[in-house]
């Protein structure tokens, strides 16, 4: 056993320990639990390792502590939670002291644009890579939890913002091209790989609106959409020619590249989220004045184990278990 | 700038962040916050880094989950507070798979034993040294945390349990004599250092008794009652003839080299805390069901910036500020 299976099965082991009788959203983008009736604790943790979720050669330390705090609060915004306060453990080399005070700057940034607070934290000695961890504890109204095991028939799926950007600021980055990393139009695929802004705000309307089922793109929009399809037990497709391609990565790629790094390159951090038919108008218009939101799918029906269908132009071009998928 | 000084410097850079308004315990053991009246969270972090913290030479798997939920239970006991959710996040290679399965089997021992519930985590690839951070949350009844700056003149010191045995087996590990560590006196001093059990139970009577300040004990004996004192500005003096030594440490290193072990050697995870005079037999018949409480020292005045007197035989054998010991 190796790779991916390797890892899934700890994830597996870990969430089975011991599940909280009072818990809510265990294998969801978060935790949460209410320690006393009428609050809803919601917490959550990644790790970041040098060489495998960063390199120092492509990644300034500013930006480093900006996403190791952006890709815990996305796992809030899709939970409809808000921030927080965050501990923060690092392992550093001797002589990394001030590459580790830059990442704090960047952390403390985005932790006082989003009202987080930093309390706590490790720091230790190691003799291998950096690694960061970020955990967060925030808070949700205990009625309006987003999930992701509750999407439902009839449901059209919504995407938040656009997609492709960050993977194409990964791929230019791991292209490793001067020229084109030096020109102008490359500036917001990188600073969408480096620097991503995790959706609070459209995560708290979506759930102040009442709908209950979300998920971030971390991963490529078609393993999210996967996600909620195994989650919830339902069949979804996902109308590829659809996507709200970031422009910028469309003008460098072309389209069928930003629509395939959209839907398995990941990293962009927007909100995929289910909405009954009747209230499209409805979600769009409210969130209309902060972020675009694209109907990107539907959901089709009950399916255990759920699935995902790729559709373009009207045709299936790729279907089967979540997982499975080529892209 | 190296060692320890490195790392100080950025912890302090990390807590100064943005201190929380409503916050209290920034640079305690851990951190506290009201997120609604009436209720008090309490949170801490610990990062363990192979070859920093452990060796897998010497250390079980399942001993190292134990221990690194062990090491932040710990610091939810100095604070008087209950356990608590955990969230586990651990970098490993490939091929250790089995070996952080085993590792999360000793996790979850401690955590039933204690009423701790792992609700999340990550598991992620690395290059280098097996990484384990475990953050935990736990709560506190608003008007009873245990803090670190609130020892006055006029209290007792005064040490659970008995000390000296985690160090006496590391010395053990260090010296790697197989006769001896194969000898059945060394088995309490071994799983002191490899098993300790946080003071949960008597944090929470030291807490509920109404006393107000205490510490753990995971750098040596002089240290703590150290950072005490700087943290409270006073002068302790510390009995050292008093120290409650584990019995296996002084059959094995004699009682002189036993004491130094305790007073510098640290991980006993025992509670320091303090007891105005007059209180003293009520905190010991209190405590005395669950766990031995021995007077190791004084509060003997007011004194900014703190200091520790070690005496023995009624006579100062050392002096200074806290940090410049050299015990």
């Amino acid at each position: 056993m190796s790779g991916a299976d390797e890892f899934e099965l700890i994830a597996a082991l870990a969430s089975r320990l011991d599940p909280a009788q009072d818990g809510l959203g265990i294998g969801d983008d978060a935790a949460a639990w209410s320690p006393t009736p009428g609050a809803l604790v919601v917490a959550t943790t990644d790790m970041l390792v040098e060489g495998v979720h960063f390199r120092l050669e492509w990644t300034s330390p500013r930006d480093l502590g900006w996403k190791s705090l952006a890709v815990n609060l996305s796992d809030l915004a899709a939970m409809g939670a808000t921030p927080g306060r965050a501990l923060i453990s690092v392992a550093l080399l001797p002589g990394q002291t001030r590459l580790v005070e830059e990442m704090y700057e960047g952390l403390s940034d985005l932790a006082r644009l989003t009202g987080t607070r930093v309390v706590g934290g490790d720091t230790v000695r190691t003799s291998g890579p950096l690694v960061v961890n970020v955990a967060l504890i925030g808070e949700a109204a205990p009625d309006r939890l987003l999930r992701r095991d509750c999407a439902a028939p009839g449901e059209v799926l919504v995407l938040t913002g656009e997609v492709g950007a960050s993977a194409a600021g990964l791929a230019l980055l791991l292209e490793g091209d001067r020229d084109r990393l030096g020109r102008p139009e490359t500036a917001p695929l990188l600073t969408a790989h480096h620097r991503p802004m995790p959706r609070l705000a459209a995560g708290q309307a979506i759930a102040a609106m009442g709908l209950r089922c979300a998920i971030d793109v971390s991963d490529g929009v078609a393993s999210e959409a996967g996600h909620l399809a195994v989650a919830s037990g339902v069949a979804i497709t996902l109308e590829i020619d659809r996507l709200p391609l970031h422009p910028a990565a469309v003008a460098l790629f072309g389209e069928a590249e930003a629509r395939r790094l959209a839907l398995s390159g990941g990293e962009d951090y927007e909100l995929l989220f289910t909405v009954p038919d009747g209230r499209l108008a409805e979600v769009t218009a409210a969130l209309g004045g902060q972020v675009r939101a694209t109907v990107v799918g539907r959901v089709v029906g009950l399916r255990p184990g759920g699935r995902v269908d790729l559709l373009s132009d009207g045709r299936v071009i790729e279907s089967g278990q979540p997982g499975y998928l080529a892209f």
